[in-house]
């Protein structure tokens, strides 16, 4: 279990060799130059689409590296994961693609557009209540019952490889649009997607920097990264972000981050809804709170971006009509 | 004026050349495939995203390749143009580029989103009343005064090239894509886009229909080629796509289209309504209702999609925020 042993920790061989796998599988989704957002703040901002991967966010990258490296006997088990809904998608696309039954444990109030594309992908949902149950333990009972593979989001060194093809594609898309990187900023929970982009970005542009961007009061990465171990946010706190309410770093992914990033950002809701409404008037891109945070994070003016090159994630697009409406209508 | 004389009509070495001007200029935009789509519609469809494109429309292509070819006198004059909001913008931000003043004579009902885009590039905006004034006669006048060049938003050899460049990009990414495209639908009002598309495509990639797409009422294209002649719309008929209103098809696209094109497909608001809503909540794009007309055609089942490679051009993302909340509420 991740909790008492963090396992292999995953290097750069590993997300090169991720991205072998996911050719052809995964979108290679556009690194957006040029945008208003430079005038803006008077710095050279480069969005990196992954709302437009397959599911609408990054997570299919994880997910897929890791289950196309099951055995026959493995595949025929099936999979279980755990996921506020986009892992969920991810976990049950490439289980589709790849053939397996997939069971994820979803929270009963996730976004309803998640647990609707979940379950239209053939999944089969489990309901928890998000407050007063423990998924981990659901997942892994069911794992043993099932004799299935349990998925975890992000503390897995096939996930964090997989994740980190976004940080190789946002290398060689800033060199072939001219821009040195001065520094990436990506949305964070668990931290795979920053700890697989951080290996990749180690090697293949060790000058530039890579730091978190968080929900206020889901800002253990911060933390953590100021304090050099693993803190837990306050239980109960509240965030529009649905997808980046993980407790505190994971064990193997904070082992990849405490070494390699350079800081984190903090941003209220009210930022994320400001962030979300000018990607949708500014940019004509829909984003989902957790994956508007890094942007939020350049809107409120917290990322050192004056004269600068920054890559920003945009990590997901999996929004309710209605919170979408609301940001809209402020 | 276009009504008289259509004057040179552009080939495709003209597109080629606008390529060129528009390098490093204008965006080229993501061909994205892949999407749901292809379940749903047993084809494969690739999704042109113009709505990326400068100030959220392909309209900066035309507008960019018309101003940058005047000579010194001709820019100190400056430009006039009558736009619904696409064109303006395009046409101010070209002007802006180049240091040109920009005067736009736009419909007092335009999208508020076009009307404030266009005065942020420093644009003078004249209003008119689209029902009852006439938006040729009050241009000429302006650019008579002025000394200033006008800068049809269709009926113009330059700026059919201008838009053309979006046809080499689609052949060219399909060829990337290693698809072998059998058609191309885009969005029509006068005819620029489609008739560049038309012209680049013949040169391109010849085995490929280019199709034009129009909001019922206003399918003076799919008349016109069915019957051989321009054909007016009905007067006052109303729609949804402000982007889409021209009363018929321009004198000079026309030229070009009746020998190019294959035919055209109508939609109503509601099924433009739907492809809206489709595009944020599935392919998590912001697209206005001119711009989704091509998409509408083929979620409504009017293309014949099946089997085959078809590239939709999403042409522009300037909505206003109460339609695109209520279309998302439905």
């Amino acid at each position: 279990m991740p909790a008492e042993d963090p396992g292999r920790v995953p290097v750069f061989d590993d997300v090169r060799a991720a991205a072998g796998r996911l050719a052809g599988r995964a979108r290679r989704t556009p690194l957006l130059a040029g945008t208003p957002l430079d005038e803006r703040t008077g710095g050279r901002i480069l969005l990196k689409l992954e709302t437009l991967q397959h599911l609408g966010s990054f997570k299919f990258r994880g997910a897929y590296n890791r289950l196309s490296q099951l055995d026959d006997a493995e595949r025929r088990g099936g999979v279980v994961a755990f996921s506020s809904g986009n892992h969920a998608q991810g976990v049950a696309a490439a289980a589709r693609l790849l053939g397996m039954p997939a069971t994820i444990v979803m929270p009963s109030d996730a976004p309803q557009v998640k647990l609707r594309n979940t379950r239209a992908l053939g999944a089969e949902i489990i309901a928890y209540d998000r407050l007063r149950e423990s998924r981990e333990e659901i997942a892994a009972r069911l794992a043993r019952e099932r004799g299935a593979v349990l998925v975890p989001s992000f503390d897995d060194p096939d996930v964090i490889a997989g994740q980190g093809t976004v940080g190789i594609e946002i290398v060689e898309q800033a060199a072939e649009a001219g821009a040195a990187l001065d520094e990436v900023v990506a949305c964070t929970s668990g931290g795979g997607l920053v700890a697989g982009i951080a290996l990749a970005v180690e090697a293949l542009s060790p000058g530039t920097r890579v730091c978190t961007a968080e929900p206020a009061g889901h800002d253990d990465h911060r933390r953590s990264l100021a304090s050099g171990r693993r803190e837990r946010n306050a239980p109960g706190t509240r965030s529009i972000c649905d997808a980046l309410l993980a407790p505190e770093p994971g064990k193997l992914t904070f082992e990849i981050n405490r070494r390699r990033l350079a800081g984190g950002y903090a941003v209220d809701d009210d930022e994320v809804r400001a962030a979300i409404a000018y990607a949708a008037r500014t940019l004509k891109l829909v984003v989902e709170p957790g994956g508007a945070v890094a942007l939020a994070a350049v809107l409120a003016g917290k990322v050192d971006v004056g004269g600068r090159t920054v890559a920003v994630v945009l990590s997901g697009g999996n929004v309710d009509d209605g919170l979408l409406r609301e940001v809209l209508a402020a």
